[in-house]
């Protein structure tokens, strides 16, 4: 139960960083959806070790095997099983981690949970868990691409800032295209900040530092409708999609934190006939109200912390109550978000393909 | 199920502001709790309507009944009902509803999603439905007040910012007791500030404007161990939590999006010996490590936009798809956070809980 | 968790014997369907004590009442909650109860799990608690009834044996009307079988004593493809819904425990072509193919032990661990099956219903 | 979620007869078990092909992989992936059943349901789905041996009717030992009934038929307390696990459909004290009361169909609604019996396994 997500359309994921592999199952996928391994590899190769100059160069290929679920090109409506191997293993590398707890890392916690734990590379803690994620979310984002042809799904995520770099306000006006996001190395779509971005990202970590920044999110093409009034409200099943992630610490929604600096009167989306539909006049609301989707675009931001990891010595505890010190060391990411930006869009796939079938179980199904 | 939150101490809610009642069944409780009517309705209290001169006048007594599930003042571990008739109802109060679409509330996606709602005073989307919520929370808190007797876990939430108006960060250095924040109508606990925030209100309200603000939770006593892995962090669900209250449009815990300013360096929290157990120096991290309790105090903030409902006539759209003015009138909160104190607390005290139990179920059950 | 049955078309029950009252929140219901409480107080007649001479007669009135979740005679796709206050309470009359363990009821399994229990009335093991099923099960019902006008799915359940008393496989071979099941008090539709049921059950009364049997239970106008592959078989979900009621020792569907006598030449159900359509020649499977509906009719029937109670002494212990005994008083049903009827098509409907929605969530949602 | 089971101690299987393979994810296992591949193994042999000369010819090796949540023998409390890889692929052999439905086989509800399937060998509904299931059940029997050391808990299936060959009443009054029951091929436990089941079965195939049976269930050593009030009584949950089995068609508990033969004063088991303990003197509840375990032994029966695969000629339909006739081919078990004895076993220490850690989330966790 605790490594499932989703009610309809359901993902389990398990492996650690040093076991036979990680992999996810996907339960529930409408069947007849076609759907080639390739399609799974493309995400995963973007949240891949080793795709640029200014993320962890461990070299971890990451190939997908899709196991179940598949037959001749097409889902069949029963569980898909996919599989990555783990092949970046080097016995010894991780022996002083069985011992000193790593500052800000799950050592401590996972062991104050489970009194033991698989110290390899952060075992189940590692950032490869997400793997399982990004191969699901490939499986949902297929969906909402031809959920309705007409009317496409399409999801963007992107990093609008790091350290303290970042994007001009004028620069998010638009939906930025895959190709934009793409663009860098640090999935910015905006070029001149991009490069200022990578040029922070390599002093830090020339520094053996890290850092942290905020990765914004927009959908499009959502239907209006999808969503629930009470605990399961669209905006709040994202938030814990975002704040189950590695590394996050916030999630706002629109407007967001500094929403709550304005009156009601400035913050009031008014509604007005648009192309003989009723829209929001503006879209402070970020694509939701009460918990449903108003048909705007979807627009979130979430916050990463500056990866715990630092090629510095650090003050700690070992297991035995010690009072010791780690020099981290080893192949890590000065910053996470280039690589976070696929697994975003993928937790938020996930999310509202599940909110689109729950809909249609309940609202669309019979008509009285 | 869209009206369930929790997995072993799970809660569903019920009832429209303008229907019979609205209530909530708590399911997992554990048995022989004590448990007193009085103690649900303290709490209801806090949350009710007209409790001062800057929340809503209106007059609804919020007298809950516990129907079932105690038995000679203790819980018997069967589900506990728990109802509130609802008795403010003005029939034709709110018949200018049926047709437009009030800005920002949720009457336009509702009628998307099920094509049909009861109009009156919001219907499900109220805020009266978390009474539900603070009823199941009160008796969450007693658990959490005695599972471990000899260290209680506290839950204080309180407003530290209304518009602009916010807490200094000395007033923040400390754990608020619950009279401190009691202490004034809006609910913060530096009464300085607190004087400005009431003023600001009343100011706003006089516009027939609104506000909103930041609430900050702290939960302290919190054993090391609680929460999981990957998706059901503890993080992430009081994410979740937080994000279906009404009103809410951000989360952040620890740092949260100010930590993303950090270097890795300046935000890791250090681990050392403090009488004799591992703790961390500082507390960036807010509590939680990899998804689970560190032991350390639980801090998290919750953004909440100014209420949509205002006193001011607005541009909007009726159910036909024409377009057409609103004036907002009768009984509302110039600013919705004193009263959603309690109910923040409430959502954290069944998020604890829940965990407890689970952390309980697969961790301290059998002894291998 | 555990008083919850249903994944999309859930329910919750609440309440004891002698509480404040006993109750269903229903969630996930359809919006827009027609419903009074009218509809649900028929169904609850037909499980209310007093209704005949052959069954308790007790005065319980188990008048209903909609909380919420239906406005202007249609649901609003919100939670209904309904309401039966409990009015025959006879304080004192249970003493005893406190005590000593009944034979063959769950005091002594209550007291071993929860350390503590309401005994008076059986507490929550009292089937007081199916009024809140039958009442979903009304809801239930009148969405089978309606979601496809031209092919309304049946229900009829009846008694098809008491003690030894059992139908002619003749007067099976009919799918019997609502009119011959409710022609009798004891609810079999072959009238000269009822009659001599009837007599039995007044022979075995007249000696304090009890007796059980079976109900059979048949579903007319479903069509093919409801149910899950592996775990949620529509016959699994079936089994977990009857042996979850008070009484019951057994489930078999179509051939069921005779089939296993029969060689699989024998037992096949052979493909032919009727009507155009694919068909089964012959309905050993009893409605189900590897989980999922065949659009045969379903035929179920459950075993039902004879009523514990009785108007005899019997040995027993008490909640000290000293032996004793317990002379049966009170006013209680000689044989449970009559109003069980009802009990078990309600859950037939909750199950049925909940797979539709999931066979619409999935694979009638996205056409690729 | 249609291929989940468990609630705490929960698995999610996946996997076609003909695709890269089949597993299971186990999550929410305690930390610590020690835990080995050859105690998977010893299980999966027992339900593997090839085993003996009555059941499947079929080379199927079924060597299980622990791919994650296990660490240096111990089980980490993370998910553990196990995979089975599928290596008797004809390619070619299945063309037949693209398009004709086997009868009394899952193809035609797949069609149904799906409108599409992957028709090589069974694909989903193939019986090698259960292999998933038994290896997480050799999971959850370690649990329940290791749970309380000084009383282990024993699950013994075995086979008590093949036809209309049963063991003696007499056989059935000791619980037979793992070694009986493993004595000879047929799995049951009393040595001159299995040598006529054994004789029959060989009959049947020798006719290109098949048969069905009985499997009874016993457990021992269960303390009292396990199982909810409501619906997720422990009969409930046990009917739901056997119903999901491929070819069963019946349930029964205790006295089961037998015990609604007699009347109350026959049927109710008075409570003694036995060895300072509250027991019940007989045993026809199957030590369950109210959904709750008793403490007594646990004893209950499977209803199985005889296989639907018989090399014979059988009219049926194609895909494309024309009759038409097949011939059964392949190597198939002529009583599947024998080889779902240890699913049953599988799927009961599941369910146990599962209700003992909500029984401790709920009730064995907070002292009030």
């Amino acid at each position: 139960m605790p490594n499932r997500f989703g009610k309809l359309f359901s993902i389990s994921t398990w492996g650690e960083s040093h076991g036979g592999g990680v992999g996810v199952v996907v339960d529930g996928c409408p069947p007849k959806l076609p759907l080639t391994t390739e399609e799974i590899q493309v995400e995963l190769d973007r949240r891949r070790p080793g795709q640029s100059d200014i993320v962890t160069p461990r070299k971890e290929e990451d190939r997908v095997e899709i196991l179940s679920g598949v037959f001749e090109g097409r889902t069949t409506g029963t569980p898909i099983g996919m599989l990555v191997r783990n092949n970046d293993q080097r016995p010894g590398a991780y022996d002083e981690m069985r011992d000193k707890l790593r500052p800000s890392h799950a050592d401590f916690t996972y062991q104050a949970k489970f009194g033991f734990r698989d110290h390899r590379g952060g075992g189940r803690s590692s950032a490869r868990e997400t793997i399982g994620r990004v191969a699901a979310g490939a499986v949902a984002k297929k969906i909402l691409a031809l959920a309705d042809p007409a009317k496409p799904v399409e999801i963007r995520a992107f990093v609008s800032r790091v350290h303290d770099i970042e994007m001009p306000v004028t620069a998010l006006a638009k939906f930025p295209t895959l190709a934009e996001v793409e663009a860098t190395a640090v999935r910015c779509p905006d070029a001149a900040t991009a490069a200022k971005m990578i040029e922070r990202i390599k002093a830090v970590r020339a520094d053996g530092d890290s850092v942290g920044g905020i990765i914004e999110c927009r959908v499009r093409g959502l239907p209006a409708g999808l969503g629930e009034p009470v605990f399961d409200r669209l905006e709040a099943d994202l938030a814990k999609a975002m704040l189950s992630l590695p590394a996050t610490k916030g999630f706002e929604i629109g407007s967001g934190f500094g929403g709550s600096l304005l009156k009601g009167s400035e913050h009031n989306d008014l509604f007005v006939v648009r192309d003989g539909q009723t829209r929001a006049a503006t879209n402070r609301a970020g694509g939701v109200l009460g918990g449903i989707s108003t048909g705007e675009e979807l627009v979130f931001r979430v916050a990463f912390k500056p990866t715990a990891t630092i090629l510095q010595s650090q003050k700690t505890v070992d297991v035995h109550g010690h009072e010791t010190e780690l020099m981290g060391k080893g192949r890590h990411d000065p910053c996470v978000l280039p690589r976070a930006v696929p697994i975003v869009e993928a937790m938020a796939a996930l999310v509202i393909v599940d909110h689109w079938m729950r809909q249609n179980a309940q609202c669309a199904t019979f008509k009285f």
